[in-house]
């Protein structure tokens, strides 16, 4: 990992009430992250009738916690309109993201609803100076181990500068979480000669080359199958089209996991094989499991967000924990502000030569 | 299937130089169709020197097929514009989608170079009346069956017009595969609810469930999950998000598979478990087998064309053809031809109350 920041403890704010179970999973997902990182402190903001008999149960953790009541809970079928008028102000969610506003928290995590969390999260962080429109990073497991794919639907289309701004905070990402210097960048494309794709996608592939960012290695075009074969630490597309590869993957894995249900179950000779290779059989299960790389990253917002998987358990919910404490310790948010500003000075020296459309400029 | 037409006998043209593997592999793979296909003849083109002593071993094949020469393969690696220009025509490729345009044959099929195949065919042929862009439709292996997903590749972004001219051609197939009357059809989003995703989307989801055509039931907005899951019987998306959704699940596909190769030799258990289970791995294998659901579609255009996989093996190539064969025997243009009509009638019949963005109109 990169250089830890001078700050003693990583202060965590939680939105108890966000997921499929609430308390009952978030709470003693935090003591176990607890564990692993002790310098850690949390406020936890929902219904204290539900949280403190489950913090109770938690000695430790309550030690280092604070409960902040809400009545408020936004519901995982809100729409992000609806979450933003009945919730503002009032609910966990809102409150767990005023924390780190006011400074109070460095990080919110929540494992409520994507689409409210994140209209949530522009209303009350706002975006960082430079950045137009936030963007969800997922970590994608790999043939190599992980890569992060970027924006995986937090929104729609995107031009050529908006496509670099989401290489250069997906780099900042991976220097931390693969502790590289310089993380490997491919633009998501339908193939990789440089003649092919959409105006942007090429457009964006020529400042990245031109720009030589110091915070990243731009690796050029790749295509869906290289996602999972890890070619590079960082995937950058549109959020349309890299929510449909991210759904696309989750249901093929479903699928041939279906297969392999089916056919283990088909014959006695299968069954029998199934028994002997049941500790293999889990081991892929292990490396499929969504809750071992739990965690989507919000960027581009003036603040660290971090959306768990909403029916995860405390083990999944530790790991989203996790990966906002590292996502603070190695200053995230510094290392994006640091590549933006970099980038941008670049653009302006070499803007004569970069043939941006000029919506993008 | 659908009524067979009236035609005595299918006349296939093969490009038999196309492939990684040329006629060692194309000219077996036509004796196993004729086989499963009485009603079939043949006409190959590419290097005689080449062709005849393999077709010698077939008589049956032998009887029924012509071979015209030409010298010019068009590689694999050609890009569209050198194929053009090298291989009009003079190449096996050109010179079999140009027995089609004059009437001597009824489809082509080639497993040749993709981007080449669509610019010749596109130059050769020409598109339908009434379709501005072609599209390539794939066969894709789901846990109920099979879906018809389209457009994976041949044309980047799509207005809302096309997006609905994609319904229409992917829903005549979908008739003639799954023997279907009103296949359903669902248009790839980000999210089920009709307020979401991309303009040009929601456009095209008010005219297919306003026009109600005859010959599809529209099914509303599907996600990446919902293609593997068999949710619609086609898929409708343009041709960058699909070719990316195409790669990624095949990209997934192999990577799960060498997890399970990695996880059945991790241990001596493991390797009894799967001398145990072999015949149930065999059948997954089966069941991802690219070559059971070979033969890309190329809709939109005046004539049948038939994309193998380029790395095919006999059979494979067999089934190219037989979906060539199905096509015609069905009048795949025939049924895009007046599914087109009538979405046409209907648009002019409901064009003021349908709110198309102009450049759709």
């Amino acid at each position: 990992m990169a250089t830890a920041s001078g700050k003693s403890k990583v202060r965590i704010a939680i939105d108890a009430m966000g997921g499929d179970f609430g308390p009952s999973v978030v709470i003693p997902g935090a003591a176990l992250a607890l564990v692993r990182r002790p310098d850690t402190t949390f406020i936890f903001f929902g219904k204290k009738g539900e949280i403190e008999p489950v913090l109770n149960a938690h000695a430790a953790l309550k030690a280092v916690s604070q409960v902040v009541h809400s009545d408020v809970a936004i519901a995982m079928t809100d729409k992000p309109s609806q979450a933003l008028r009945a919730g503002r102000k009032v609910s966990s969610m809102w409150m767990a993201l005023e924390a780190v506003k006011s400074g109070e928290a460095d990080a919110v995590i929540s494992a409520g609803n994507t689409g409210a969390l994140m209209a949530m999260s522009k209303f009350c962080l706002r975006t960082m100076p430079g950045v137009d429109r936030p963007a969800i990073a997922a970590m994608w497991p790999t043939v190599r181990g992980e890569s992060i794919v970027l924006d995986v639907g937090a929104t729609i289309g995107a031009d050529a500068q908006h496509l670099v701004d989401l290489a250069i905070m997906g780099a900042a990402m991976a220097q931390i979480v693969f502790d590289l210097p310089r993380p490997s960048v491919g633009l998501l494309n339908v193939g990789v000669e440089e003649i092919k794709g959409l105006e942007e996608i090429k457009a964006a592939g020529r400042v990245l080359r031109e720009s030589d960012l110091a915070g990243l290695t731009y690796h050029g075009f790749v295509e869906g199958d290289d996602i999972g074969r890890g070619t590079v630490d960082v995937v950058v597309t549109e959020g349309y089209t890299g929510n449909i590869a991210l759904k696309t993957a989750e249901g093929t894995a479903r699928q041939v996991a279906q297969y392999l249900r089916e056919a283990m179950s088909s014959s006695l000779m299968a069954k029998i094989g199934y028994v002997f290779a049941r500790g293999a059989f889990n081991a892929i299960r292990d490396k499929m499991d969504p809750r071992k790389v739990n965690g989507g990253v919000f960027l581009g917002l003036d603040g660290v967000v971090i959306k768990s998987h909403g029916g995860t358990d405390a083990e999944g919910y530790a790991g989203a924990i996790e990966v906002g404490y590292e996502m603070v310790k190695h200053e995230l948010l510094g290392k994006i502000h640091h590549s933006l500003a970099q980038a941008h000075e670049e653009r302006l020296n070499t803007a004569p030569e970069v043939s941006l459309p000029p919506a993008a400029q």
